[in-house]
């Protein structure tokens, strides 16, 4: 089995995730501000949670050389991505302070804490399946978004967005991150109770993401 | 503290979720069938992480005799509740192997998982203290329900819900859990850290209680 | 792989287990009474934490059908074999507040928090090989005690032991268990990185088990 | 409650860890090389499980500053401590690819997975305090060796162990590691369950750190 399989059972699913009018608005410009503040509230909150998932990551390693790569990955969440994000939130009038105080919304809750109970409950390979839908479907979507013929460029309010997640370091890291998931689930038997168990944590996930995406949109109608 | 200080800190959320619209329809008959029966299925996959949950109690006790209280819970809820639960649903033309198959909702995700996730991360109050916005939540609105002058019995589709849940059995279960809650909560100083947290954990949970009646209608909408 | 290659691939640890002098003097009965009686307070100990495990094995279950197994030997750890233990113990002079205040050997800790840790860290199957050695182990010793021309019989004080492991009820639990383990292990590529790490995990654990035998001469010794 | 207070509840277990032979003979030089050279092997298999309780700290936090601590303490175990301690055992002639493949005596299992079920199981406080025998009593170790009369400087070849514990940088650390320790403890109602509860994790992990100086001497011995 293969990330490539992993999305094969669930493509209406993938698609649904990938190719979310989220992203669409977000490409042509058109995406509502509200929408977009919202989102960058919750994937502040998101972080945190991620950040623990690659902890956990470590801590289900067996030596020094297991926990590198998602030891890394932790550093960079912590030290990099998140300043980042919070310099990126500043130019939308978010401090880090306002965003600690914001309630997580259903969809955070939902996709951040199925990761973590899969990461706790089965295999290190369980985890990095649940982790994938971000850390290997953002990657997807940046470099679809830079490469649509839709998306526009001039004047659009989320053009560093779409950048960041097409940019070179970012790409790689996704490459990376496939790369181990791809060596993992080698060892797991196509018809096996393990795969079947993967497939629906990796659908679920996938699944957590389209709500992920949903719910800027939800807190604008209400 | 104690549990009406956990309730009391975050008034508002707790009764949006117990005197939520689903109860209120549930209690006078008119809520929708297709709403009723989304909850119905939604609970079954519910049930299972919930004992997954008293699972996780288990492990967290010291010795036999903390087990047997969190063990008592998981046998009812395996044995008892879930062979009613099922034997309800098939009232409803819902069998075993369908709910089985059915995939959980965002809101069953986020409620469940965040109970689950608060109890591996945190102390074995903090996981009791998840599970109460359940736990102890569906006895004060059986009781509610039960004694509202608005509440309809004649005829009612739900009434057997509503009696389940007022019954003498499950209210002995429900002031079983707050007695234990309060006795772990009786220690926990008022304006600590661990204070904080348990009540932010309350409170998030008390709103995936709410995301949970929501999802009936949002699947009925959709 | 399955049970017999993980026995073959440690064999000589396995030996030192399931051969070891505390057996081979309780089979003609000359271990020394304090030695026992220190393994009988010391397995007190031992079955709170083996408790422990088979909660996190229901835990780490994804629907009822797979909760049930673990269930039922957390059930009858509780309720059958623990009573059965304290009334064992009653018989040498030690009731249930005294093994309780007892501290936990550096043997016992060993074994138990390398299943639990192992449990919590990897799959369910790595969890059901970590528990082998016992779960699996205690039968095949049984059943070589009751079958070996070595064994007293008359008057042996220990012969209550050896018929409680190689009873028909003890070993009809032991061959459920090694054919869900046996169920796991098929899943498992021979070569793969997940049956080395199983290797190591069941062979570690056999070599606690052998720290367990060793602590009542140990402590006999100082 | 405070740190002090965990020592004195187990003031005599304490001593036999922090005055054990081992670090007399360490302290004199007279100790047998065989008996140094079986610790360094294990203590780095015991610092890949520490790096792991490290990583479940930053798992158990709530926020990006919470787990700046433990993942500064992970960085350090993983990139420094680990980096000294490996050139450290090739003077003694030993590889980092010899120690991967030496198993883990019952000492390192037992001391090891204590701290790791204790933080699985209980609160953040909890595995701190199954941390703090090591992260903390290594710094009083240091200090007492560094200034008891009795301590050999001269030709000592265990000169370097010494000073490294000593040294103003891992004095920080101890001091840091306290500090944060204390503050958690301030919340712990003297009397309360929790305090019981720290209590005996905090005894029994250092009557595990017993067990890890006496293996030396018992390999040396069989």
């Amino acid at each position: 089995m293969n990330t490539a399989d992993l999305i094969a059972s669930c493509q209406q699913d993938w698609n649904d995730y990938t190719r979310h009018r989220f992203l669409i608005e977000l490409g042509n410009g058109t995406l509502p501000k509200e929408v977009f503040q919202h989102y960058l509230e919750q994937d502040y909150l998101f972080l945190i949670q991620f950040s623990r998932a690659y902890a956990l990551a470590v801590y289900k390693s067996d030596n020094f050389a297991e926990m590198r790569k998602p030891l890394e990955a932790l550093h960079g969440l912590i030290s990099h991505e998140t300043r980042l994000h919070v310099e990126y939130c500043e130019q939308w009038g978010l401090t880090e302070q306002d965003m600690m105080n914001i309630p997580e919304a259903t969809g955070t809750v939902a996709y951040t804490r199925l990761v973590l109970d899969a990461g706790q409950s089965g295999s290190l390979t369980d985890l990095y399946a649940a982790l994938a839908p971000c850390s290997i479907g953002y990657g997807h979507i940046g470099r679809w978004l830079a490469n649509s013929p839709n998306t526009v460029w001039e004047g659009n309010p989320y053009r560093e967005w779409i950048e960041t997640y097409n940019g070179e370091e970012y790409q790689a890291g996704v490459q990376a991150s496939q790369e181990q998931l791809d060596e993992l689930l080698a060892e797991i038997p196509d018809d096996s109770r393990s795969a079947a168990r993967i497939k629906k944590i990796f659908r679920s996930a996938t699944c957590m993401e389209v709500a992920f995406w949903e719910q800027g949109y939800e807190a604008l109608a209400s």
